[in-house]
Protein backbone atom coordinates (compact mmCIF):
# COMPACT_ATOMS: atom_id res chain seq x y z
CA UNK A 1 0.00 0.00 0.00
CA UNK A 2 1.60 3.41 -0.84
CA UNK A 3 -0.28 5.51 1.60
CA UNK A 4 -0.74 9.38 1.02
CA UNK A 5 -1.25 11.93 4.08
CA UNK A 6 -0.67 15.61 4.76
CA UNK A 7 -0.95 18.22 7.56
CA UNK A 8 -3.42 21.05 6.37
CA UNK A 9 -2.37 24.45 8.23
CA UNK A 10 -5.39 26.45 7.76
CA UNK A 11 -5.68 29.78 9.13
CA UNK A 12 -9.31 31.42 9.22
CA UNK A 13 -9.84 34.91 8.81
CA UNK A 14 -10.22 36.70 12.25
CA UNK A 15 -13.48 35.67 13.95
CA UNK A 16 -14.02 32.69 11.85
CA UNK A 17 -12.17 29.47 12.83
CA UNK A 18 -14.71 27.96 14.64
CA UNK A 19 -17.11 28.56 11.44
CA UNK A 20 -14.40 26.85 9.71
CA UNK A 21 -13.78 24.24 12.15
CA UNK A 22 -17.54 23.02 11.47
CA UNK A 23 -17.45 23.18 7.96
CA UNK A 24 -14.09 21.03 7.94
CA UNK A 25 -15.82 18.38 10.79
CA UNK A 26 -18.56 18.38 8.27
CA UNK A 27 -15.88 17.22 5.67
CA UNK A 28 -15.04 14.44 7.66
CA UNK A 29 -18.56 12.91 8.20
CA UNK A 30 -19.02 13.11 4.52
CA UNK A 31 -15.94 10.74 4.24
CA UNK A 32 -17.43 8.19 6.60
CA UNK A 33 -18.34 5.99 4.23
CA UNK A 34 -15.00 6.61 2.36
CA UNK A 35 -12.92 3.48 2.75
CA UNK A 36 -9.65 4.78 1.23
CA UNK A 37 -9.98 7.72 3.65
CA UNK A 38 -8.02 6.37 7.28
CA UNK A 39 -7.69 9.51 8.95
CA UNK A 40 -9.04 13.55 8.58
CA UNK A 41 -8.87 14.70 12.03
CA UNK A 42 -9.31 18.15 12.81
CA UNK A 43 -7.41 19.94 15.88
CA UNK A 44 -7.39 23.46 16.61
CA UNK A 45 -4.18 25.54 17.42
CA UNK A 46 -2.94 25.25 21.23
CA UNK A 47 -1.29 28.94 20.53
CA UNK A 48 -2.18 30.50 17.13
CA UNK A 49 -6.33 31.89 17.47
CA UNK A 50 -7.01 31.63 14.09
CA UNK A 51 -5.64 28.37 13.07
CA UNK A 52 -6.80 25.02 12.04
CA UNK A 53 -4.81 21.97 11.50
CA UNK A 54 -6.21 18.60 9.84
CA UNK A 55 -3.89 15.51 9.35
CA UNK A 56 -4.75 13.43 6.53
CA UNK A 57 -3.97 10.05 5.41
CA UNK A 58 -5.49 8.05 2.13
CA UNK A 59 -4.86 4.72 0.75
CA UNK A 60 -3.15 6.12 -2.18
CA UNK A 61 -2.47 9.69 -3.43
CA UNK A 62 -5.21 9.24 -5.84
CA UNK A 63 -7.89 7.96 -3.84
CA UNK A 64 -7.28 11.99 -2.47
CA UNK A 65 -7.30 13.30 -5.73
CA UNK A 66 -10.57 11.58 -6.61
CA UNK A 67 -12.13 13.27 -3.52
CA UNK A 68 -11.99 16.51 -4.57
CA UNK A 69 -14.47 15.98 -7.17
CA UNK A 70 -16.92 14.17 -4.40
CA UNK A 71 -20.23 17.04 -4.79
CA UNK A 72 -19.87 16.99 -1.10
CA UNK A 73 -16.27 17.94 -0.81
CA UNK A 74 -16.54 20.86 -3.92
CA UNK A 75 -19.85 22.40 -1.74
CA UNK A 76 -17.39 21.94 1.59
CA UNK A 77 -14.73 23.56 -0.12
CA UNK A 78 -17.41 26.43 -2.02
CA UNK A 79 -18.58 27.00 1.73
CA UNK A 80 -14.98 27.26 3.21
CA UNK A 81 -13.52 29.54 0.70
CA UNK A 82 -14.91 33.25 2.17
CA UNK A 83 -13.69 31.82 5.82
CA UNK A 84 -10.03 30.85 4.56
CA UNK A 85 -6.97 33.66 4.97
CA UNK A 86 -4.64 31.20 4.03
CA UNK A 87 -3.86 27.35 3.40
CA UNK A 88 -0.42 25.16 3.95
CA UNK A 89 -0.02 21.59 3.14
CA UNK A 90 3.32 19.42 4.45
CA UNK A 91 2.66 16.28 2.01
CA UNK A 92 3.96 13.25 3.97
CA UNK A 93 4.19 9.75 3.64
CA UNK A 94 2.31 7.50 6.55
CA UNK A 95 4.75 4.30 6.98
CA UNK A 96 2.81 3.35 9.79
CA UNK A 97 1.65 3.28 13.71
CA UNK A 98 -0.93 3.52 16.12
CA UNK A 99 -4.15 4.18 14.39
CA UNK A 100 -3.65 3.11 11.07
CA UNK B 1 -12.81 14.45 26.81
CA UNK B 2 -10.09 17.16 26.89
CA UNK B 3 -8.07 16.02 23.94
CA UNK B 4 -4.34 16.45 23.72
CA UNK B 5 -2.21 16.24 20.51
CA UNK B 6 1.02 17.14 18.83
CA UNK B 7 2.64 17.41 15.26
CA UNK B 8 6.06 16.64 15.76
CA UNK B 9 8.82 17.01 13.27
CA UNK B 10 11.75 14.57 13.82
CA UNK B 11 15.22 16.05 11.87
CA UNK B 12 17.33 12.64 11.93
CA UNK B 13 20.93 12.97 11.66
CA UNK B 14 22.16 12.15 7.97
CA UNK B 15 21.35 8.89 6.82
CA UNK B 16 19.46 7.67 10.22
CA UNK B 17 16.19 8.63 9.36
CA UNK B 18 15.37 4.81 8.56
CA UNK B 19 16.44 4.00 12.06
CA UNK B 20 14.89 6.80 13.60
CA UNK B 21 11.94 5.60 12.17
CA UNK B 22 12.05 1.96 13.33
CA UNK B 23 12.32 2.89 16.91
CA UNK B 24 9.40 5.25 16.44
CA UNK B 25 7.45 2.51 15.00
CA UNK B 26 8.35 0.17 18.11
CA UNK B 27 7.19 3.28 20.09
CA UNK B 28 3.87 2.97 18.13
CA UNK B 29 3.28 -0.67 18.84
CA UNK B 30 4.27 0.06 22.81
CA UNK B 31 1.50 1.87 23.13
CA UNK B 32 -0.57 -0.65 21.19
CA UNK B 33 -2.24 -1.25 24.73
CA UNK B 34 -2.31 2.34 26.12
CA UNK B 35 -6.06 3.24 25.66
CA UNK B 36 -5.29 7.11 26.28
CA UNK B 37 -2.99 7.11 23.04
CA UNK B 38 -5.59 7.32 20.50
CA UNK B 39 -2.79 8.32 17.64
CA UNK B 40 0.28 7.65 17.00
CA UNK B 41 1.10 7.74 13.40
CA UNK B 42 4.58 8.06 11.57
CA UNK B 43 5.61 9.73 8.62
CA UNK B 44 8.22 10.17 6.73
CA UNK B 45 7.97 13.92 5.09
CA UNK B 46 7.61 13.19 0.89
CA UNK B 47 10.11 16.77 0.24
CA UNK B 48 12.39 16.63 3.25
CA UNK B 49 15.00 13.70 3.13
CA UNK B 50 15.83 13.75 7.14
CA UNK B 51 12.52 14.39 7.84
CA UNK B 52 9.81 12.33 10.18
CA UNK B 53 6.42 13.69 11.61
CA UNK B 54 4.73 11.82 14.22
CA UNK B 55 1.01 12.65 14.73
CA UNK B 56 -0.24 11.88 18.51
CA UNK B 57 -3.81 11.76 20.01
CA UNK B 58 -4.09 11.63 23.84
CA UNK B 59 -7.26 11.28 25.32
CA UNK B 60 -5.77 14.29 27.82
CA UNK B 61 -2.22 15.86 28.43
CA UNK B 62 -2.15 13.83 31.58
CA UNK B 63 -2.52 10.66 30.01
CA UNK B 64 0.27 12.00 27.70
CA UNK B 65 2.52 12.97 30.26
CA UNK B 66 2.30 9.96 32.06
CA UNK B 67 3.78 7.96 28.99
CA UNK B 68 6.74 9.74 29.14
CA UNK B 69 7.24 7.79 32.53
CA UNK B 70 7.01 4.42 31.03
CA UNK B 71 9.64 2.24 30.73
CA UNK B 72 9.02 1.55 26.92
CA UNK B 73 9.04 5.25 26.25
CA UNK B 74 12.30 5.96 28.30
CA UNK B 75 13.80 3.12 26.50
CA UNK B 76 13.01 4.35 23.35
CA UNK B 77 13.53 7.80 24.02
CA UNK B 78 17.49 6.86 24.80
CA UNK B 79 17.84 4.62 21.56
CA UNK B 80 16.38 7.65 19.84
CA UNK B 81 18.60 10.57 20.92
CA UNK B 82 21.64 9.85 19.02
CA UNK B 83 20.09 9.58 15.87
CA UNK B 84 17.87 12.65 16.23
CA UNK B 85 19.30 16.36 15.25
CA UNK B 86 16.06 18.37 15.72
CA UNK B 87 12.90 18.09 17.14
CA UNK B 88 10.08 20.59 16.86
CA UNK B 89 6.47 20.19 18.32
CA UNK B 90 3.16 22.21 17.76
CA UNK B 91 0.86 21.10 19.90
CA UNK B 92 -2.93 20.63 19.27
CA UNK B 93 -6.12 20.56 20.54
CA UNK B 94 -8.04 17.62 18.48
CA UNK B 95 -12.03 18.60 18.02
CA UNK B 96 -13.13 15.32 15.95
CA UNK B 97 -12.81 14.16 12.50
CA UNK B 98 -12.80 10.48 11.01
CA UNK B 99 -10.06 8.05 12.86
CA UNK B 100 -10.76 9.09 16.74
Amino acid sequence: MNRFGMNVKFTAQPGQRDALADILLGAADALAGVEDCELYVVHVSETEADVIWVTEVWRSSEAHAASLSLEETKAAIQRAMPLIAGVESTKLKPIGGKGL
